[in-house]
């Protein structure tokens, strides 16, 4: 997979946050968005300290591409626009979760979320309480 | 961060799958934890190959940790599995959904999703259909 990092430098995100922010060796974080009230989870996208500070400032969720190299505010060009309802870091500092307000399908194949079409396995059987 | 990549060679997932899966440089992909029924993100861990024939084949959720550089069955020391309901692959083969049952915790701090303490943006109020 060809790969493009972000630009490196300061971005205009909150140094708290930034000092905090355990990033990838491409500077990089994983974002999942997740449908704020029904809870679906839409997809993954990749962030840098600059798709942060502009996901936590301007209301729609934006990440980096690294296919294309560019920064990429989910919905320009398709307007399936994520508007962001919640930001958090997990507990490594190396993960955010948006919960988002989407409009019409996350995936650019016109299925709601990117994780209908391929799945691997499907209502699995396990004793989810063995010995208890 | 100090990350340590998994065993290369191959695997015991299924050759199929395997062919499709879009790793990243260190042959990781991310793995989102969704319990089952409620919705919640539990958790991002990542996955290699075997990391994901496990998954897919025991019923408990296994994945890869670069910080200990060794597969790592969550609940294995604490107790909190996760018991595998459905596994899917993104439109792009390169992140892992998996919903399941979350015994106890999903965090090692206690909480029960690893995005419950780091809240950096909460209850924004966007206009989600300016314009419509």
């Amino acid at each position: 997979m060809t790969s493009t990092p972000p630009p490196s430098g300061p971005s205009s995100l909150d140094p708290e946050i930034a000092a905090r922010l355990k990033r990838s060796a491409d500077g990089l974080v994983p974002a999942i968005a997740q449908q704020y009230d029904t809870g679906e989870v839409l997809m993954l996208g990749w962030m840098d300290d600059e798709a942060l500070h502009r996901t936590l400032t301007t209301g729609r969720c934006t990440y980096w591409s690294r296919s294309r190299g560019e920064y990429w505010v989910k919905g320009d060009t398709s307007g399936h626009f994520q508007w962001v309802k919640s930001v958090a870091l997990d507990c490594d500092a190396d993960t955010v979760l948006v919960r988002v307000d989407q409009v019409g399908a996350a995936c650019h194949t016109g299925e709601r979320t990117c994780f209908d079409a391929d799945v691997l396995l499907k209502d699995a059987v396990t004793d989810a309480s063995p010995g208890q």
